[in-house]
């Protein structure tokens, strides 16, 4: 591997990482908060004198391929959510490191889970922080980063290393105009978003920060009921909407741009996400009916949640662990699914189950003509082998890392359903789960060390498993192959 | 498809079903259950009045391809277990035909999972029926079809339908003659598991039926309390030892029978197989240690049901939904992982779980090297992609299915453990799960229609999915293709 590069990139990342703390600076400044604010400039200082000498070094070799890519990603993702936590922790407001490290990685992966019984509590500073951390963590900090530098040529393959769903493709030919265009596209539906919510009546600050977390497909909220708090059909249409929106493949968007509204119409996976949003909706609506007593109010609690879990954002507005299992069942299922490829959503992805389920389909078809000849077909493109193979290579992964953080954390000797749930939740980047950690609950009971496995298994989702699983591989440290 | 060979091979089939009656007929007669031995020849006489003139029609075209050979698995498969039923209904033992369907599927299945909250109140004949089923089940209707029938030439078609794992090969050229070594092994075994219980103190009774449930991977007690109301640690040896065998390959019965020591002692899937059950005795053991107090009693109770679930069996010493979560979270996941491929258990076999590790592993390695040339290696023998692919396509399938049902079950509101479990311990032909349906608990709870729903989830498992599925592609009824 070569390593000059990766630390190149590196350290000129994380320079564009001590100058993210300036926003919450000023935003605790502007709300008088000067000790929270010191606490971000204090931290922006440190890390800016850290990674600010090793930019100097140039790199001897300038050869970069694939794995080079997923190291940066890997090692980034670690490095940014462990400066994000500082904050947290040096102003005191989250007084355990592993709290504080878990709430910076639920920030930065869009997740959203916390282990704050009273997010009220805490300074405007460091909920914006907070909410930030889910915007920036949404688009991706190294798409960040590309839009930001000057040279490019790398691009692709850093890109590739932290964008979800089985197929990166670029949407201009040079990948830092798409991450330009990706993050223009991303800005823009996050100030609509923030505007909407201000004409419903929600405060300014509050309609930035929950549009930064619907934005991110992220979760965190600063009211301890959530959405639920401002009681108001419009707000949580809006932010249902919202959700929506950014769970779609962002190409989609780009495509509309550039009027070719066809492939947005012929979208093979757009359909299947909306259809799935619909049917669930619909069964969970008629599930709770004899709770909520209307068609009205049903509707609105079962679209917000099943909206705000399959793309992963994990807002709430009703406890969904007093709902029926079926409608439960319905949500943890939804968890797995979760949002479009090439969305700020996690999970699985829709596009994935679309490639599984059709290579399934000709396996069966196979098994019954053993002379026919069937090729897996998405978007009338042809799927390659490597593709579908990559898909269900992916699933076993992602299966078998799942298995291993639910045995750590059946130490903790919680029931099966907060077990299961936790890991399920953190692993695709949800929020909440069922039972200990459901809506209404939080991840504070955990012990430290099951923190540390969650903070992990959040990682593991939002990089999509690969560039953390290979640093483990020898051979990708050593100097030439 | 060729309707009059699947017809003529049905009808043959079912004639050697109407047959297996008899022999409970006999041992109710022997403890003078007059009216259950009337029922079982009524049963016996009525299927076979209604096969045997059907076994006169000649098929007019003899050509038989593996798609027959599924599609007269899964039939057959609905047929024996319906039959099955019919004593237990009949004979007004279990008065809900949902009941009696559930019981016998879960019989032939070698499920062991019960409708019946008092085990000990049936009649010796049908303890015995219900044992039976069980050893009947575990080899397979098909073997033994295949073994009994004087003609073979399609044997190897009908085998590879029924017969568990990713591969399955002949041991002996004549699939006629693997069918019949595989019964004589299997007897063989099973005599000398009842002759040990025997030697226990076991009553003969109990010894042959729990001999046959272990041999079937079964898991139907004829005791209340299981293998614990025997309260003997040298029967619940033999049994551990026994289920152990049963949950080994086949074919490495066969390889030692003819001196072949080497291919067992390097069989990969036997040496993982081993390990895994090491491991999870050992950890559970300590995991359990504060609540037996001795070593010798937490290693007594771990192994046991260990290797009860693992390889599916599901009998009981002990209660373990009261031990920690971590113990209960490690037999779940072996529900899963399940007995060796070609073997009588069920589960995913640990051969699929080796062949998706190696092919990840393969991926993982890819993605660093692009220019490796890695190919899946099993017992030296290179997978072909066909076999990879196959075991990921199952995968997916298998994937579904439970999701579905888990949908399904939902519908009676029970705790998410123990709907979960249900399905999990239903499609991987276990018997127990957690909770509400745990191994003191049964599944008379449940609702008739979750009861078919389980009772089609068991068949799934046992005929590994594919025979059931392809039989609602329509292309399949069609007469030529």
């Amino acid at each position: 591997m070569n390593k000059s590069i990766v630390f190149h990139y590196l350290s000129k990342a994380m320079l564009i990482g001590a100058s993210l703390f300036l926003l919450p600076a000023l935003v605790s400044l502007y709300y008088s908060e000067t000790d929270t604010a010191l606490v971000f400039l204090l931290v922006a200082v440190c890390v800016a004198l850290v990674s600010l000498p090793l930019t100097i070094l140039k790199p001897k070799n300038k050869q970069m391929y694939a794995r080079e890519g997923l190291v940066i990603a890997a090692l980034l993702w670690v490095l940014y959510p462990l400066a994000g936590a500082l904050p947290f922790y040096v102003s005191g407001e989250i007084p355990s490191i592993a709290d504080a490290i878990f709430e910076s990685i639920s920030g930065f992966t869009t997740t959203g889970a916390t282990i704050l019984s009273n997010v009220e509590g805490l300074s405007r500073g460091m909920l914006f922080w907070r909410s930030f951390t889910h915007w920036v963590g949404g688009m991706g900090v190294l798409v960040l980063f590309i839009a930001i530098m000057p040279s490019s040529s790398d691009a692709l393959h850093l890109m590739k290393a932290e964008c979800a769903g089985p197929q990166v493709g670029k949407i201009v030919p040079k990948g830092k105009n798409t991450a330009r265009y990706l993050y223009i596209i991303y800005t823009a539906l996050t100030v609509l978003t923030a505007i909407f919510l201000l004409f419903g009546g929600m405060p300014l600050f509050d309609s930035v920060c929950h549009a930064m977390g619907a934005a991110g497909t992220g979760g965190f909220s600063i009211k301890n009921a959530g959405i639920g708090h401002y009681g108001s059909a419009y707000i949580e249409g809006v932010i249902t909407v919202s959700m929506f929106l950014f769970g779609v493949n962002f190409s989609l968007y780009f495509f509309m741009l550039i009027k070719r509204f066809k492939e947005v119409w012929k979208n093979t996976e757009l359909k299947v996400y909306m259809t799935v949003i619909a049917i669930a909706t619909a069964v969970i609506m008629l599930n709770i009916m004899p709770i909520y007593n209307t068609i009205g109010k049903s509707f609105r609690y079962a679209i917000f949640q099943v909206v705000a879990i399959m793309t992963s954002t994990g807002y709430g507005t009703a406890d969904f662990c007093t709902w029926p299992m079926l409608s439960q069942m319905i949500l943890i299922i939804l968890m797995f699914v979760g949002a479009c490829a090439g969305s700020t959503g996690g999970g699985f992805k829709v596009q994935r189950f679309i490639i599984m389920f059709k290579s399934a389909k000709k396996y069966l078809k196979k098994l019954i003509h053993p002379k026919s000849v069937n090729i897996v077909k998405s978007d009338d493109k042809t799927m390659d082998v490597e593709t579908v193979h990559g898909v269900q290579s992916y699933l076993i992964i992602y299966l078998a890392l799942m298995m291993v953080s639910m045995l750590l954390l059946a130490i903790n000797n919680k029931d099966f359903g907060t077990t299961f749930t936790s890991v399920v939740t953190c692993i695709n980047n949800i929020g909440p789960g069922i039972n200990e950690v459901g809506p209404t609950a939080n991840f504070g009971h955990y012990s430290d060390f099951s923190k540390y496995v969650l903070s992990f298994d959040m990682l593991l989702g939002r990089l999509e498993c690969l560039p953390l699983i290979i640093l483990i591989f020898p051979s990708v440290w050593r100097k030439s192959f």
